[in-house]
């Protein structure tokens, strides 16, 4: 299939107020979508508590096995923030406290301000790559495939926004929606066979329930814009068959996503 | 610590559409705050697309190491719906119809309606125990430790709430968070001190960043109410020596969730 021409990135959310469900992760939909745009597809994402090695685990796990692993949480200055810490002992590397970014920290905080607390956000895993943090001026970084960014959103996002540029791009990755109000036990057969007709096309179903009404969103994906039109037509003409009409999806054509199939 | 005592639970949210940030999770926070509620820490969430051995390997690493593993996503009646058939292998299990799910299906469908496709929605690996679904009929199922439910958040919730009361609940872990508008830098020291005073009271630090002003929310957590009272005493006393006063949280003494440090 297509999808395996793409690159392919992994995320560990670092955070003991994600899982115990006191705040919503608002960060992968943001490094998904910006990743898709950039022809790399997300291809596992992993929760984990402030333990070092639950993040050990995770990152070498992913690291391995996917082109690009990005981190979001725990490089702050207090007693739970331990995500640099257990990068450099993923890597068997030492924490070094990084010249250049203690400057960054001596230009953002008035002296008094710069605490040994403060100081701490300066250390990384020895001969990692700082990554800017226009927000707040301490910075994430990198070691080899892996980004280490904070879990704030405004700062993970100025972060996401400064790597992404860098990677190398997959193929772009073409998607296009089409919902109904009909529903997924309806269109499962026919939508099946189209599966089969177009396999380097990537169909999904995705059921819905809104304003008290059942639905499914089909969401079409592929890197050749003429298969990817067939299909969509294809599927289009199965909808009207069973008697609905598409819905307007205004964003659908916007959309750029890489398959994960 | 406390937190060794709670049983310990894990989710894999199978889903392309999560993946490529096409869709936000919503049913991480609910489970988990129901969970924490019954004194049952989230520990693991990872994030797999719909593919057969990224849903067996998420599966079977958890289900071996936690007490109890949910599931949402790909349960319905489409090509892509592949969560029953992998569990049934990650299991070592035959995929049969059953009986009484096929039964429940009959019930809600008209004759005409159930066709091929929403049959296969009552396919589960053999022996399992169905979940009931009040929504739309199609159950979840158990085996042993692993309970697989819907993706939709409706049906997911409605799930929940009929599995959770029946797992074995751990001792009620209480919570109790203190915001102000101090910066982490300068609570770090005083709040790695305190959190080695109360080694029993897991003490977070999350920054916030509302209306332009930079915060921080202090969470602490502890199956001890004595305990937890003089620990929150405690940092409140830090916050207003540090200059703040703490910012009023009105729910904060109706949260109840389990530490998972």
């Amino acid at each position: 299939m297509a999808a395996s021409h793409s690159p392919r990135a992994g995320f560990v959310i670092i955070g003991n107020e994600i899982l115990s469900g006191r705040t919503q992760d608002a960060n992968l939909p943001y490094l998904a979508q910006r990743l898709g745009r950039a022809g790399i597809a997300m291809v596992e994402v992993r929760i984990v508590s402030d333990e070092r090695d639950a993040i050990i685990e995770a990152v070498n796990t992913l690291r391995a096995r996917l082109d690009h692993v990005f981190t979001s949480g725990g490089i702050g200055p207090t007693h739970d923030d331990i995500t640099a810490a257990s990068i450099a002992a993923a890597f068997d590397l030492p924490l070094d406290r990084d010249p250049e970014a203690v400057r960054r920290l001596e230009r953002h905080y008035p002296p008094d301000k710069l605490n040994a607390a403060r100081l701490t956000m300066a250390d990384v895993p020895r001969g990692a790559g700082l990554i800017d943090n226009p927000v707040s001026a301490a910075p994430g970084f990198r070691v080899e495939n892996v980004y280490v960014l904070a879990g704030v959103p405004a700062i993970f996002r100025a972060m996401v926004d400064m790597v992404v540029p860098h990677l190398a791009a997959g193929p772009p990755i073409l998607s296009r929606t089409l919902s109904s109000h009909l529903t997924e036990g309806l269109v499962a057969a026919p939508l099946g066979r189209l599966q089969e007709e177009f396999p380097d096309v990537a169909i999904g179903s995705y059921p819905f329930y809104r304003n008290d009404r059942l639905g499914v969103s089909l969401v079409l994906r592929s890197p050749d814009p003429d298969r990817l039109e067939a299909a969509t037509a294809a599927v289009a003409l199965m909808i009207r068959a069973l008697g609905e009409e598409p819905l307007a999806e205004p964003d659908a054509t916007a959309e750029a996503q890489p398959p994960v199939h």
